[in-house]
């Protein structure tokens, strides 16, 4: 078959050149007459990759000494337990911005292990922007401030970070928009995010956690597998991690060194993102994206047919032109366009120019 | 490079065919145009390669339909803590049977959950020998009894199940003898496993948990991520699984089917130890097996050398004839043979014919 353009949210497309590099080695790697999926995590030959892997991460994020790279397991949702479980001591107040779904969860998560306040919202609004910082209300004295990069649903972005206030924490749930632009770390305590979007298959969680965070994350009441410190202190090993997503995540860091880092990526993303909001907004109305223009999300373009009941035809004939997984979250229904960093400009024209002739054809006359 | 025996105790040796499939089929899974990595998890597609797994390791290991099989994250040392979690009410009791390393961590972990009562250990011994049933020390009334089919580093595995006493649920750790031989799946309260010994790689657990037991799991005082329900309610999709390593599981079971089911795997399975002990006991001490016979693992072949000087030389050369990761576990030293399920009869063979020609050289004269 020809190679589809897989626009799906998560577990997500990934660059063609990664995949038949696994494809090539995948039943010698390294002239080890073994696959990378069979060698032990404890080996010289996994050792070796394991570093390399976290080595240009670090570079490619320009990560500074004072933050610990872990490899962990159970997705962003873990995540939500994990950070407030880790930072909030019994009866510590905690900060959430609710700016999706996907961060809502997170703070309902976090209800259940800290006292929670909700510094702003924009569920009035359906999402549709981020809610001007000046608005926020923040605690005096949060454990941290937990906000969501970019919500993969409700295709809302943050354009700029948050500002530190009171030198509380920000942690920030970055599934979506992971490596898709460049961030200054300084600025976070904790940055996670689940790989199966711009970092390669589901089933491995990538966090970067300030090491002055370790320190209260030992504590005593809660499982060690689900605490920071207990990676932290053992480079990811305490058990066997993810070996192969780990080894794919290594492969995607090198496509993107490839292709000029992350800054030369956010600027194809941008261009991506520009093109196909261009094909909505120049639709006469018969696209539309719900998003304000300065919040759209550049890595998931979520928009409606104005006809819903051409939502069937819209998806199969654009299945049928090898455009696949356009079908909205049931969340929030309409179509979405996941064109992470694996996403080519070919295939985000490949959509438009299918949009603009389904248009043609099912305009009211 | 020709084809490696690898004997490492887990990321653990696959078979070739399933290795060969996954290689063939992927950047296209079944004309999709998309790799198996990359296609949603919701999709249609994914999820008939879901339920045909799901449905394959059902009728393979005979699993009645009161039982839910559930595909988790984070090994069994994150079950450590969920089982203790899930099943135990504040102040109850548990039973654990320590017979090796992971049993005893596996009754560490509780500890921090629940009141611990050691039932039987074999430390004293060694870990050389399952402790005989009738001298274990059960609670009036336990949450449940805890104990591993087969320890890995130890080398010991439980020849026949424990009976059932009071109704109370047998929990048991069998990562690394899981689907090696016939159970009776209905002697088990829940069974988890590890895949990456005898059912693919890295990443993925599963769970297999007796449905009665799913009501108390359904607990307000742990994170969702952690409660068992959670999985059964959804069918493992709360959130993104790692879609990849069930592929891989989906091969494996379908694998085993050609092989003539567990029962015909079992056999071979007893073949290959009882080959690799014989080189052992019919070596004139040069090498030496310290588990007693009736409690030899079919899994993981312990033994020692004589003259331990020869250890770094029996590594290299037996490297050298690509016979990998055969050091023991640091805990126990020595070296450690991992025949699972994927091990072929030749690879045992190739290093029984090792170790004779390399005693031979080295022999004392």
């Amino acid at each position: 078959m020809p190679r589809s353009y897989n626009f799906s949210a998560g577990p997500a497309i990934l660059p063609e050149e990664v995949l038949r590099i696994a494809q090539q080695e995948l039943c010698d790697f390294q002239q080890t007459g073994s696959s990378v999926m069979e060698i032990s995590h404890r080996g010289d030959v996994f050792g070796a990759l394991f570093n390399e892997t976290q080595n240009n991460l670090r570079v490619l994020m320009n990560i500074p000494n004072n933050y610990r790279i872990l490899f962990l397991q159970g997705g962003a949702r873990l995540q939500f337990a994990m950070v407030a479980l880790n930072l909030a001591k019994l009866g510590d107040t905690v900060d959430y911005v609710n700016s999706g779904h996907w961060s809502q969860l997170a703070m309902e998560t976090a209800k259940q292990h800290a006292v929670v306040n909700e510094v702003v919202s924009n569920c009035h609004e359906q999402y549709t922007a981020i809610p001007e910082e000046k608005k926020w209300l923040r605690s005096a004295k949060a454990a941290y401030l937990h906000f969501t990069t970019n919500e993969t649903i409700h295709g809302v972005q943050f354009p700029v970070m948050p500002i530190i206030e009171n030198n509380v924490p920000l942690v920030c749930d970055m599934s979506s928009d992971f490596m898709s632009r460049p961030i200054d770390v300084n600025q976070f305590g904790i940055i996670y995010a689940g790989a199966q979007k711009n970092v390669g298959i589901a089933g491995l969680t990538i966090a970067i956690v300030r090491e002055d965070l370790l320190i209260p994350t030992k504590r005593s009441d809660i499982p060690k597998m689900l605490q920071y410190a207990t990676y932290a202190d053992t480079d990811s090993m305490y058990n066997t991690p993810p070996t192969f997503a780990i080894y794919m995540a290594g492969l995607v860091f090198d496509w993107i060194k490839k292709q000029g880092g992350i800054a030369a990526i956010a600027k194809r993303n941008e261009e991506k993102a520009n093109w196909l909001y261009r094909v909505i907004d120049n639709s006469d109305g018969f696209y539309s994206a719900p998003v304000k223009a300065p919040f759209r999300s550049r890595m998931n373009v979520v928009f409606r047919l104005a006809n819903e009941k051409l939502n069937e035809l819209f998806l199969e004939t654009a299945k049928a032109h090898h455009l696949m997984y356009l079908k909205g979250h049931p969340v929030l229904g309409g179509m979405r366009a996941s064109i992470y960093n694996a996403m080519p400009m070919d295939g985000v024209k490949a959509l438009g120019e299918f949009m603009q002739a389904f248009a043609k054809t099912h305009l009211p006359h």
